[in-house]
């Protein structure tokens, strides 16, 4: 039943009938967290193997001597192992430890502190907006919005971001320094960049010098099924405008071997990379290179894309469980949309407008924890208080059948009071 | 023979015959490099057995999954660990990943970026000073160099910095805000802090109230011979004067474990933690758990105190050898005279004025690389030109003793050509 079609008797009747079952829900005691975007047990368990290729007995005398200081750029076979999976110049990379999050603070830190490109110190040119595609990642706001930026959001289709409007806004105004982009399996939408999109990233011509794309390609190989929405290469497709210089690409092994032990990276042009090796060669003594060889060595054995698999393996069966759930509790009602995306780390709901906040906070009494309603949005605002992120990727299957059935229950309650 | 006891005519035959020796060295075609504390090959086998305590089979579920994401402060059972070797509590402890010189950098860029303590960001407060004990380490001095400081060099003694300089420049300055040390076996000298220099650092009063004591506790278990020099706990004197917030220590395992795979840390009040972590929380998803927990279960096996035992029976008779050398080489001469440290990674030799660029300048055509002369003082300028520092960690026993025959024979024709 539609509920924007039912009479307020009717309204009525079905919200006693779902606080019913809600009260069900809380009277079980429940404990499930949907909150972060974390790989569960099992896929984590996949890259164990890895430990299998290290002993006392290793020689970690390569390229260099893995152990000890030195190659502040990572090790080289792994460098040039990604550069090779990526489609880019071996010098066109540079390896950090496990968070690519933390390069692109630091990226960014070093623009704030020191300028990019001959300008200025960001610091000292005052006020200064960066753009945010919504719905969009909490941790990338977070980081502009520390350091003082006016954030814009830009809206999506299933193409990307409104790329008249990025142009406009990049094009015109000398206070746009930046844009937060995850270009493939986007979070939380799953939107795939368009071959268009890409080419008209690649193509802007900012009006301040020191604009930079911050393209996080946290998903580039993350995929549920085949690979069947390819992404362009921005750097490349910049390279062939002569005009590479504007973008920074970011990734990492995070959701490939492990989240909290993994390899991150950052790919920019020559120039870019020299750069900020001159300041990140006084910022460091240099990322773990141990860690570096060792999924070197680990990626000979089992490929990147073979282990995906193996991910989307244990994924697929998730994301499409949170579909079924939401198709069978929640469909007919006409309260909400949803994405089914073809890769990535997240489902995003669209409730009906003003019913988000009260959603989770239902949730989280009955103990399930979602993502806090506005949480992608710029300062944590959505305008309509109607997104919420699903990250259905941590629990087992059944506390997710279970946590879902309490957001389909939580999303009608919401929704009936807020026609009622 | 005194060089400086010579009639010109014997300093012209001595300055012969020393060239003479140098042009049999020069055409052995040398290729040795003395220019960093880096540890050598036997040393880093030392921590290789670290490799045999993890497989595919080993379960690294503990105080948390060490695999995933979260525990943004490092794995619990690490920081206890440290907590309990430092002397500390495990609130005031946090982890990082390799290198300590990246947290001593993000500190103080977090300080010049957001402020401390309440008072504005350092970037907004004008020209600024940093107070550096000299000789000392050039990276520090890099670090408050490109952000922009005013360096004042400190002289040092065999107790560590001039503290009535110290004093006097932090209690009555306010644009002074922080100072650089190494309290034991001080690179390069080898100085351990007294505990009355110890004592009137944990009692000084800053006129700015966001000055910090940046306390780079780098060789604390780097012991050549028994540890008969303790270092006093700054945190802990700090603490008992109420004055703890205006110490950060650092320290890591680069020379314990794996200089380029360690673990490092920062130890701070819970204040100065807590604030730390608020603004690290956005920077970073966190550090490489698995290599902490790793290093826990090493230390199980193999506590610090027993690995740096085997450290020293590796190093010690490299600086005995340097030691050996020069005094055959050049104790008569009246040239030089050289730090014999207890422990740590460096010799510090003084030698005449005027004579150590050419030295340095003088080994290097013949193939041997030392750390640039004026590298130990601010700005690479050391106004006595005098100081250079011997890193005898890395080349094996017999390339160390050729290396310091170089050194001796270019340091003593620099000093008949600058007597003549």
């Amino acid at each position: 039943m539609d509920y924007k079609l039912l009479t307020k008797e009717k309204l009525q009747e079905e919200l006693e009938a779902q606080k019913k079952i809600y009260q069900e829900y809380k009277a079980a005691g429940l404990k499930l967290n949907m909150a972060r975007g974390k790989p569960c047990k099992e896929q984590l368990d996949l890259s164990m193997p890895m430990f299998d290729l290290i002993s006392s007995a290793t020689n970690l005398i390569a390229s260099a001597d893995m152990r000890n200081y030195g190659e502040a750029m990572g090790a080289l076979e792994l460098r040039e192992y990604f550069a090779g999976y990526c489609g880019v110049q071996t010098q066109e990379i540079m390896l950090s430890d496990s968070s690519s999050l933390n390069i692109m603070y630091d990226t960014l830190q070093r623009a704030m502190q020191f300028g990019i490109a001959g300008a200025p110190p960001l610091n000292s040119q005052g006020k200064l907006k960066w753009l945010c595609p919504v719905p969009g990642y909490d941790r990338h706001f977070a980081i502009t919005e520390l350091f003082g930026f006016e954030l814009i959001g830009i809206p999506m289709d299933e193409n990307g971001p409104d790329m008249d409007l990025v142009e406009h806004l990049v094009q015109n105004d000398a206070s746009v320094k930046g844009i937060w982009c995850v270009p493939k399996y986007s979070n939380p939408a799953g939107i795939v960049y368009s071959d268009e999109t890409v080419r008209r990233f690649a193509a802007l011509k900012p009006k301040a010098k020191d604009f930079r794309i911050f393209w996080d390609n946290a998903y580039m190989c993350h995929h549920l099924y085949n690979d069947d929405t390819p992404l362009l290469n921005l750097l490349n497709e910049a390279k062939a405008r002569n005009n590479e210089d504007i973008v920074y690409t970011f990734g990492s092994t995070s959701k490939i071997t492990f989240a909290g032990a993994g390899v991150s990276f950052i790919i920019a042009s020559k120039k870019n990379i020299d750069y900020l090796a001159k300041l990140i060669g006084i910022q460091t003594i240099g990322p773990n290179k141990i860690n570096h060889y060792l999924h070197y060595l680990f990626f000979q054995k089992e490929p990147i894309d073979t282990l995906m698999k193996k991910h989307s393996g244990i994924l697929t069966p998730k994301f499409e469980l949170v579909d079924r759930v939401l198709t069978q509790e929640v469909a007919d009602c006409g309260i909400m949309s949803w994405s089914k995306p073809k890769g990535g780390y997240f489902i995003s709901c669209d409730l009906m407008p003003g019913t988000a906040k009260r959603t989770v906070s239902l949730a989280r009494e009955c103990g399930v924890v979602f993502t806090p309603a506005g949480a992608t949005y710029p300062y944590g605002k959505d305008p309509q208080d109607a997104n919420i992120r699903i990250a259905p990727t941590l629990p087992p299957l059944e506390e997710l059948e279970t946590a879902m059935k309490v957001f389909a229950v939580s999303a009608k309650i919401s929704a009936l009071e807020k026609l009622i």
